[in-house]
């Protein structure tokens, strides 16, 4: 980044522009197999205004921008392997609205997840997606996030009603509506949300809130084979079950949990974990419903009633990572994600276990079943992710989701690591994703060499 | 359209070009104030190919392409205004499958929602959407339609998974998954629901099913005005209601209604028409919680549960349109929409009811109150619907939608009619989605003149 481009920064921006190698280090994620490249310079944004000015000052000068928020995502989608400038979102963390009627909140780009929850404690609503990760909102609209809950409340497609965007013109876009629905043009915010950070910067969002409900049971449900499982979870849903979670953990999952957790005291097969909203009666329903579908596949339903036990319940299922890091001592983990039709999911995940078995891997499987989407967490020894053997899983792993007619990502996204799937996946349609990359970022400066794999060098 | 265009297309389609005017002129449809423009030819389309050939020979010779479906677009997006090849798909009438795990049906575009519903009549599952004209799916999804019981279904946003779209190019694009919920690029799907056949023409659309409720029960509700009905709805909603349809109808049209469906019986107020889908114990609480909301707000609530009664109710909401025009004999309704944040509906709405009075209006009002958007179906005399007068109310309606922070249609679209008003809504915005329409179909061939208003002539 040349000499002018950094004075000016320093002008705009004094101290929240930093140039040190440490910092900027921070300001980088790569999966495995791809380079880890930090930007040339990190600046603190505060107001949008202030993302609009480094926007103009980069597209003068042809400089890359990168936005950050959290900085939790998983594909390299913070990556700059181009350099450039890290537009990091972080101190934007106003609550600035929250319309009990419409059941919204608007937020800038910085604010996470528990940040705004903990702000609507006595409001009688929450936000409901939870990726794991306290991710900013920003991130999460970006990445198109969703989680353990998005088989009831959706995920951030469902979410983010409307948003302030900045172009890579230096225009402010207000897109989406406040109102619940519009029929007026072309839905630029549904193209906003998963283009992490191609298309433009998010300044500010507006999300969906959902009210708190007035029961919430949870329970685990053992069975004796993960299709079992999977096929309790298909009946229930074709029977209209109202469920907020439904995951699945399979038997080394379970263990490595066990082992970590010690009062979980699970018996060491797959099993469901489960969470039922909505007032009482329906709540008592839906978990009768639940009952009846498991029961046919030989399921053992154990139900919680008391918070302390839910919350231990989804505290072990938030601690997976860590348990299995636990249980693999030494040894790093890899995390994957595919998805589905739920009527190919069981399909799907025995092909892949056999191949786990067969590829001789430590891989235990965690799955928001309820949309199809499963998790390996692939243990691997200290240099290992980089070895063709494990590349070579995971490419069989995308052909067989796409094979069943899924998808290469259902949450992680893209990023740099699974760009060169984005062809296979989407054929003649990547074409017209790269026209609208094309058109509404002509030089290509926003977070260049991610999606579309069009560097900059062949865009201009 | 010059002669070689002409033989060409008599050459793929024979006798299913049509070139008659009295043909021509059913593909056509115009709001009031807009010239009825009728396509230079029709051609009938059976196949995914012949839609590919005719967009081929139209790229080569510059004609502009018109998709049509059922025809029941209000907004002039059948209109002709450049002429060319209107391409009829109601021939492309195949269901070609119906999974019942995945909860899916995979149709041809001109599918009508009837039509697959009757289809679906022993599977236990269902297609939500209804914008109350028996729709293909096609046009339902060109125009993001909605309806009825999108309060808990969702529009068509939410219910097309996937999708055959052929563009400006002639390429086939896969769009959308078939898996739940997919992280991997640009939602070109959601570019294309609401594009209004100027992006692409579907060949092909895998839409969502929702399992038939246990039960069913529906209602009406009177109440002494209007604004304690929507304040209703809003507490009902706040407190997590479950409710399929929620239907607001003001003191006209009840009146009308009354006096079109001898039977129906209700006190001349504004009521509410709704119903419950779920188990049976949880209709049961979601009645109770609605009778606790209304009660606040001096609601009287009678439930049906019987099926001829919930049939009659239907019947009369859906005849709404025969009722108003036999109440006001002689005169002809032009129906409009707006959407506003719920929490601006009651203030939107009393204000418009003001403007009837004052500008003289009869206009009854009926919304789909639980998305925050309403219609009104003025009545208007021989010749006034191109008046100063009605324009100017047209006018002030929406902008006052978009005072409130609402949008100037809820579920209308776009077309010929409300495109004057895409700046005032979506400012900056606006050169954004014109850049799309560029970049997808840089030769402004499909359905030119409408939403972005670069008419050919323009764009070249």
């Amino acid at each position: 980044m040349n000499a002018p481009v950094v004075e000016k920064l320093r002008q705009l921006f004094g101290e929240r522009l930093r140039l040190e190698q440490g910092i900027r280090q921070q300001f980088c994620q790569a999966p495995p197999g791809i380079e880890l490249s930090p930007p040339d310079a990190v600046v603190t944004v505060r107001s949008e205004d202030e993302i609009v000015q480094v926007v103009k000052l980069c597209r003068e000068y042809g400089v890359a921008l990168i936005p950050s928020g959290a900085r939790s995502s998983l594909e390299g989608q913070i990556n700059a392997p181009q350099g450039g400038v890290c537009v990091d979102c972080s101190e934007m963390n106003a609550i600035i609205d929250v319309n009990v009627t419409d059941m919204t909140a608007t937020v800038q780009p910085g604010v996470t997840r528990e940040q705004l929850n903990s702000h609507l404690r006595e409001t009688g609503l929450f936000f409901s997606v939870d990726p794991g990760a306290n991710a900013s909102m920003g991130g999460m609209a970006a990445t198109r996030a969703s989680g353990t809950n998005s088989v009831r409340y959706g995920t951030m497609a469902g979410n983010v009603k409307a948003a302030r965007w900045i172009m890579a013109n230096g225009s402010v876009a207000a897109i989406g509506s406040r109102a619940p629905k519009s029929a007026m043009g072309l839905d630029l915010l549904a193209i906003a949300i998963g283009s992490e950070g191609t298309l433009g910067i998010f300044s500010e969002l507006q999300v969906r809130l959902h009210p708190v409900p007035e029961a919430i049971v949870a329970g685990v449900c053992s069975f004796d084979s993960v299709d079992n499982a999977v096929q309790t979870v298909a009946s229930a849903l074709g029977q209209g079950l109202s469920i907020a979670r439904i995951e699945l953990l399979d038997a080394t999952a379970v263990r490595a949990c066990n082992a970590y957790s010690a009062a979980l005291g699970l018996v060491d097969t797959p099993h469901l974990f489960l969470e039922f909203h909505g007032d009482r009666s329906t709540v008592a329903s839906s978990v009768e419903l639940f009952k009846d579908c498991a029961g046919e596949y030989g399921g053992q339903v154990r139900i919680s009633e008391r918070l302390e036990e839910r919350t231990a319940l989804w505290k072990a299922r938030h601690d997976a990572w860590w348990a299995f890091h636990a249980f693999y001592k030494g040894r790093k983990g890899l995390a994957t994600d595919v998805c589905v039709p739920l009527s190919c999911l069981s399909a799907c995940i025995s092909a892949t276990a056999a191949d786990i078995a067969a590829s001789g891997l430590d891989a235990p499987l965690i799955g928001h079943v309820g949309d199809g989407n499963f998790h390996l967490l692939i243990m691997l020894d200290e240099g290992e992710d980089e070895s063709a053997d494990i590349q070579a899983f995971l490419s069989r792993l995308s052909s067989r989701a796409l094979s069943f007619g899924g998808t290469v990502s259902g949450e992680h996204g893209v990023g740099q690591g699974k760009l060169k799937w984005m062809s296979a996946q989407h054929g003649a349609a990547l074409q017209f994703m790269r026209a609208i990359k094309s058109a509404l970022d002509p030089d290509n400066l926003f977070n260049p060499g991610k999606m579309y794999q069009s560097l900059r060098v062949d865009a201009r």
